[in-house]
């Protein structure tokens, strides 16, 4: 994107007006941090994407409420890792409620102001007395130049903080989008253990916001794939407050806009990929060929999520039969005798292995040196349809089982 | 069952009329056992369920065309071990009718008389030369003996054979039905790379032979999951000689044959779950209070492939929040709220974790316990409904990324 530019060490608290706190209060071991605010003190419009788990933890329970009927006069969003607050009935709720409530009466807000975040262990109640005086102690460090320090906080298992901003230049002025996200894992489509926070000083409606942000996620956070999990707790926040002053209601500019907004969320996005748990692997899936592009991205999805498939990454072993076990199993008709299969280290130069159903004549020696790079592509064409759709996934390693088996102690 | 009694060291060849061989041709490595024929003097009836997988493999292209045609005059089938004969186009195509046609030659019968079964890598083409010889040499040892090489002869990963006969004691009198499977990988519901061959010396007519193993494998090998995927080649094969004498057509007769195949089936399936690749716990899994099996049935499905909950299982961590995001996933509707949670090692006695969507107060240390046993079993409930569903799974550990990173070398 011509007009999309990053920012040295950018994060939410990039775009102007927004600051930042983080904390250690007691909810991770070690000291480490674990609670963080994201603040403005002007108004902000929200829009937000939920998890479609039919379990969902007590912040999304709130969190929808307050996007539903107060997503105009929004002030920030407190988050907390450590403890998801979900399976935890009517007390995890009020316990949500509680936290909002703490956050914004420490600065002077509603609570129905403020959103609420959490992430980690399931089925424990929150200790709130850890979180009221997290909250308490952290406000009076609210500062622009924390917002790496939020990003620190929401980590689980993620081994980096993920955030980054941008400037875009649109006719009216520039504005600028910052992000921060979490994954690492119960990361799949139609979101994941992944939480993100947005941030904007663009001036923008509430209608344009969410349209803008669905598109963002699902070009985007629906199109990575760590273990095919969900979880109950997955959230995308925006918050605009329009601190920079420039509106943005031209049709071209609302399109740059989102196409940046779009380009950040596939950053982070990929962030989180790159991050997996145990993962030592990048690899991009692309399906063509297909009819639709909801069975193109079925097929890719389920080639991202097959452990068969993953474990050959981990292995550096090109055993593609698995790539077309995982296909044909999508759910999704298509004839096998008219599939192709394509391999590259770098998106330039692609060695063929399947041609309409039949292996190729390719050295087993070029297929290994490419799956045994950390980042590689794989190109599957199922037919002469003209949809596609890409996935990006990760490797299935000894760590990931290592990380999950043993995660809460 | 009362009627159902287990035979020693039972196999296929347990019933009367079938013998069996088993080679090693050079399929395998270090010469092992890689190809079993089965075979009866005296024409089958058959029955067959096939993998539902889009892409299938050359043996189940050939097999669907001698079931849907020539199922009355059977006599045997050549299975081989180490290819797969998939993702092999035209020519793995005439091997797999080659394969056919060598095994009828050298036993005098015609090529539509025998099945054909592969599994091993998928695609690399059958090394014909090894398969020619292997079965010209073998049909010369052809003997009732020789039912456990042949379960031995299928092996992939297994680290075992599976094999078991039982007698059926019916009014007519006494028949009996031998089976044998291979796992253990790419093992879930709609079949897996799982090959079962089924023998029974009861005279029973084709649409019934076909209906009692429609519901058998439904309630048995479709109930089990190791990873979630499906392979290209599952195949069961029912082959019913008639050697006993004893013609099954009362209508509680074939219900209580029925009954008898559907145990064998079940306790086959366990077989593959319990020794699933690097599996070093069997856990059952019971959804109940659903509105209808299929939902019961799909969640089940979705805890039992969950690497989350697998890994879990792996780390003997009662970590039960990933079994309700599992459920959640799921894209069965119910309410959060109405769930209850039971985990036991025995089966009799119950430890509840979850009451209406909320934590009880049980000791963690009474949940780790049943946790870290070799079996348990999990009850999960989620409303008021009277449809249940049982799955049987087993862990994902370090053994199983270790045999899949480098399955081919």
């Amino acid at each position: 994107l011509a007009n999309y530019e990053h920012i040295s060490n950018g994060s939410v608290t990039t775009p102007a007006g927004f600051t930042a706190v983080a904390t250690a209060c007691g909810l991770k071991k070690n000291n480490q941090l674990d609670l963080a605010l994201i603040y403005s003190e002007q108004d902000c419009t929200g829009a937000a994407v939920f998890t479609k788990n039919q379990v969902v933890a007590a912040p999304v329970i709130v969190d929808r409420e307050i996007i539903a009927s107060h997503n105009t006069r929004l002030r920030g969003v407190v988050v907390n890792a450590g403890n998801a607050n979900a399976c935890t009935g009517a007390q995890g709720i009020n316990n949500a409620r509680a936290m909002q409530r703490l956050a914004a009466a420490a600065l002077g807000c509603q609570p129905e102001q403020f959103l609420v975040l959490s992430t980690g262990v399931i089925g424990v109640q929150l200790p709130m007395e850890k979180i009221q005086s997290g909250i308490e102690q952290a406000v009076s460090e609210l500062s622009p130049a924390n917002g790496r320090l939020a990003a620190q906080a929401i980590m689980t298992t993620d081994t980096q903080p993920k955030h980054l901003a941008v400037t875009v230049n649109l006719p009216e002025g520039q504005v600028s989008i910052g992000g921060m996200a979490k994954g690492s894992g119960m990361i799949h489509p139609d979101m994941a253990t992944m939480l993100s926070v947005l941030t904007t000083d663009a001036q923008i409606a509430p209608d344009f916001l969410d349209g803008l942000l669905q598109t963002a996620v699902n070009q985007s956070f629906n199109r990575i794939s760590i273990d095919g999990d969900t979880s109950t707790n997955d959230t995308v926040l925006l918050l605009a407050n329009g601190a920079s002053g420039i509106p943005i209601t031209d049709d071209d500019s609302i399109h740059a806009f989102g196409a940046a907004m779009t380009q950040l969320c596939t950053e982070l996005a990929k962030m989180i990929v790159k991050d997996g748990e145990g993962a030592t692997k990048f690899v991009e899936i692309r399906v063509t060929g297909a009819g639709r592009e909801a069975d193109a991205h079925t097929i890719a999805n389920t080639i991202a999520i097959s452990p068969l498939v993953k474990t050959a990454f981990a292995g550096s072993d090109p055993n593609w039969g698995r790539i077309l076990m995982a296909a044909g199993r999508a759910g999704v008709s298509f004839d096998q005798h008219a599939c192709a299969l394509w391999i590259s280290a770098d998106g330039q130069s692609w060695l063929q292995l399947l041609a309409q159903g039949t292996p190729t004549d390719y050295a087993e020696a070029d297929a290994a040196s490419i799956f045994s790079q950390s980042e590689f592509q794989i190109h599957l064409q199922i037919g002469n349809g003209l949809a596609e759709a890409i996935v990006w996934t990760c490797d299935l390693s000894h760590d990931y089982v290592t990380i999950n088996a043993d995660y809460r102690t």
